[in-house]
């Protein structure tokens, strides 16, 4: 076994089955390899290229392209699933029922149903499933989380997101469970309250059901609103975020190199008088703009390093089954509304 | 008379009364004394100070608090109203009535039946009746319209467009009336389609019911699908717009001070073949990104030896009165989608 | 007179009289005319076309092409001269001559002696001598001034500026005179210390002996250096300055619209051990990035106001005949080290 | 042996020893080992931290701190060093005096005399002796090669480089030989006529004698003139290049993730009259601005495969001894520059 420096004997805490080695899985391996007290023990997929690509970077690992095979292995204690979505549900089921720890790629099944099986299946043999909303776990997100909790926005009032860029078009889902999804992730992890409602519109130019454009505006019960825009046919990239707030307002630009987060000394006041709400008097705050510096650690070591904790001391993870359902919720939610073109359907968050 | 080195005894073809001199009034005024053919005789404004501002510029002026006085002036023929929405049919209104020509600031009037109203009064006298939609005269615009007739871009598939910053906030209408008025008139200019339906969502953080955020999405008979994102309280401006096509894609940066247009040679080539539909075999093309040099025009130049044209060869204006309705038309049907979070609401484009 | 809704009765104090409307010379005229408390009585351009524009904007102004009946114009008491720099010093002298104070566009004079001889004669006149650098009055400068005093960069290392664009290229000096002369005036304004020393290198491409790209080191007593990158053939325009210290550091770029001043808490650290020197140590700090705001008042508004404070009490202005000396020494003795191909010349402050 | 799915019995041509394995070295074994028809035999480093690194990624290597050790293994053909500058004569003589193929990390050596000592080396025992200029390898730097011996440019008239950061500090030479270097091997590889002369000057803030801010301008015997701007504290990474033509113009900024080249079509007309060097006559071309597409090959995948092709071909390699002794030479002239504070200094190129 690869274990990489550790203190002989020790077996590390975090022995991975890899199933899926295509775009995000190569990253899912590096990191397990990489940080103390994990390793890949093997890697599946149904591509033997990919496998080869795998074996030659870590001789050591087992290799397979029968799913089975690899939830056999008795080394491995935490599965994690990065493959197209519409297998999540069969995949972690199995690996659940061969008495694994999960971590399945975002989104989490393709609909709550699904969802909801796994979780249950999980609570019931006390394993841990997670999903890899990684987001969550960058700097810049992290920062934002605890100015928001530090009162520095004050009330924040809007979310704004664009997300856009050319391809990757996926086969089984439409752009928002693609790209969307980052954006509902985040802000599941931002704020407390939870979205009631949503409107959503979109447009499919494949010839096929599968939209690669889509609008969607999430209703909150407080005085906040949040709009994401997500694209696969555009000929930039765009990772834009504004998060306002009634004292600052922060713009977030995942494609900046170092200043990732922004925050803004800037508002308007509404003069508090009687005439206020009819004669309008707004007035404009001009200040500072601060981009605080970010730690620079790779946000999939952050979340190794979480499911690491979480395996060693029997914690739930951050990002959790339910949370992977209420994401997957709104996006089937707001693919209904589409159809209705833009009808606000109502988010049920009762499991 | 002013006459700026005009032959003698020639009088100017286009001898503006400007009511209104706040925030755009002085921008029309200067163009109407700095451009051959054309002057200013009189200003009109409810405030002093405004009218002071005028009058220390452009001595020779007739200045006035009443719009009637400015109306009887007999050497006036074109009369420009630059004030809140709310009163342009007012004044339109009796500025036809007193046989002038008019150019009014955009939107054309608070409703489509106001539209209606002056389309059929400036008819029936045989006036003028023009909108100052002046996007429509940049020369960046201008490019993309040609693009799109060049069939450069082949299929329009989406126009989105980003137009967000801090203030200036309205008192009688909401953002979209504010700002993505600009969008529809955009739009209303390259294509001759217009669209069918509207979706729009929305919230007014203000204490009114005046949105200061809105999102709207139009829908169109052919696969084009609009999106207008719009916002008073961005702690940035913002104006971006992505124009798809099934050839080339164009991003549009108003911001920028020289190269606001781009067009991108990029998109996405979709197999033809039978299980094409089923079996999605989508690729990418990557090629040049040409910023096209534009002219350095200000767009309301354009738009005033436009209007010069009008008046002395009796041409319809390029962006009228049945241009400004459309326009209105769409921003109350939004309006009511708002109102309905969203729901899609038919735009009816018959007069 | 043109009094702008000054106290009747009340001449304003600054009454100017200006030479040269071409580029420059409007932004004088339209601040004289606009600031209250001062006026413009004439203006002198050898083209009529020139002072045709003028009048039509300020039909109260006399106009002239001859500089001899303007200086003759008993009412003005302030010359301000935005001609060719060849003809500052007749120009200058002559106004001087005829009692006038005086402000000269930049740079002050062709060479030093002609800037003492300037010097000399406002001093036997006791009139004011002031030079139009106007960076040293724009909110960016003054804020930098202002950082640099309160200790926030600690002590200053380097100064390195990059300013290019497409011409416009000037007949009778190379571009260090165009451009280099305003970082010239921004270093001589934000540090106390003058350069004992300079390097300078260039090229004419254009068949005489103007060069139209140059670039010069500074040295100073203390170890600052400044480097200065003037270009007339750059396909873009750029005005990027970096401010280097000890504590923390400055990247100034003036085509920024809002955020032109980024104050970065980065640096290094030398460990300071004995074997420092030779087994060097350095460590990065990476920090906070805070772009202050900056007020909005254009440059030149605020140097008029100044003027007109030194024409009512009697002040000496900021930057005088003697600022613009030690300017234009540096200019004279970059272009000699240019023709002996970057070789430093000593530079002598004493006046 | 690692063989990478090459055909069974198929030695790999190229097979590389690696010696230093800390910034750059493991990118070197990672395209060695990933490059069809190359591989990794062994690695040397002096700290055991970094061969454990290089043997978990690749445990079929063999690793030593003893670099005579790995010159010793037969089977390596190819000895890559990448170790401080001080290190490379030495290094290098020893491989080629083993018989090995030698890549050395830029700059070739720590003087034109050691240089020299290395080129006779290898000529004498037919060796290959390569220097690893990376940027000729980019595909921006072999788009801009194209485009000017395309004659896209017409002559080409400047070359301005910035390229600063913060750190990274070499102990054993200054900002030039870690930094301008890049420049200069980009200049060698774009213009087949070498400068004549060059101009530098610098400061150290450091306390030892190594520069870590410097500037330098080169001459060349056509009217083209270049400069490089370095500096090892700045707060912001900067790449930014122009390449000026009388045709068009060039900006390549690196740090740009795609559109890395604009190509401007503009420039400057000099009327082509009797009094034009009098009279200047000089009026502005502008035209469109193109960002042709780049290919996205890693330059130093390129790079592997040019030395593989060299090795199989037994060719010469585009960037050999006699490239690094050119560069290097310009380096020690610039750092006596440097101490003569910008007294220019011939380039001698004989051998």
């Amino acid at each position: 076994m690869n274990d990489h420096g550790k203190a002989t004997g020790a077996e590390p805490a975090l022995r991975a089955g890899v199933i899926g080695y295509g775009y995000w899985g190569p990253n899912l391996a590096r990191n397990f390899m990489e940080t103390p007290g994990c390793t890949v023990i093997g890697v599946c997929d149904q591509k033997e290229s990919n496998l080869a690509r795998a074996k030659s970077r870590y001789p050591s690992i087992f290799t397979t392209t029968d799913s089975g095979a690899l939830l056999a292995q008795p080394g491995i204690n935490l599965v994690a699933i990065s493959t197209p979505v519409s297998t999540h549900h069969k995949l972690a089921l199995a690996a659940l029922r061969a008495g694994k720890n999960v971590l399945v790629e975002k989104p989490l099944a393709s609909s709550s149903t699904e969802c909801k099986d796994l979780i249950r299946e999980a609570e019931s043999r006390n394993l841990l499933l997670a999903v890899d909303h990684t987001f969550v776990f960058t700097p810049a997100v992290r920062k934002i989380k605890q100015l928001i909790e530090a009162g520095e926005l004050g009330d924040v009032t809007y979310y704004d997101s664009t997300r856009i860029n050319l391809g990757m078009f996926q086969h089984d889902v439409n752009v928002l469970w693609d790209l969307a999804v980052h954006d509902l992730a985040i802000l599941d992890y931002l704020f407390d309250e939870k979205p009631t409602s949503v409107s959503a519109t979109g447009i499919s130019h494949l010839g096929n059901d599968i939209e690669n454009i889509a609008f969607m505006t999430l209703f909150y019960p407080t005085p906040l609103i949040a709009h994401i825009n997500v694209n696969w046919m555009s000929p930039v990239k765009v990772r834009h975020t504004l998060i306002g707030g009634s004292r600052k307002m922060i713009v977030y630009d995942d494609i900046e190199p170092t200043e990732k987060v922004k925050i803004y000394d800037k508002g308007i006041e509404i003069a508090d008088t009687v005439e206020g709400v009819y004669q309008l008097k707004v007035s404009y705050r001009l200040g500072d703009m601060l981009a605080p510096n970010l730690d620079l650690t790779e946000a999939l070591k952050a979340e190794t390093l979480h499911l690491l904790d979480c395996l060693q001391n029997h914690k739930h993870p951050l990002v959790n089954g339910k949370t992977g359902m209420r994401i997957v919720k709104i996006l089937e939610t707001a693919s209904r509304s589409i159809r209705n073109m833009g009808k606000t359907e109502r988010l049920d968050h009762t499991p």
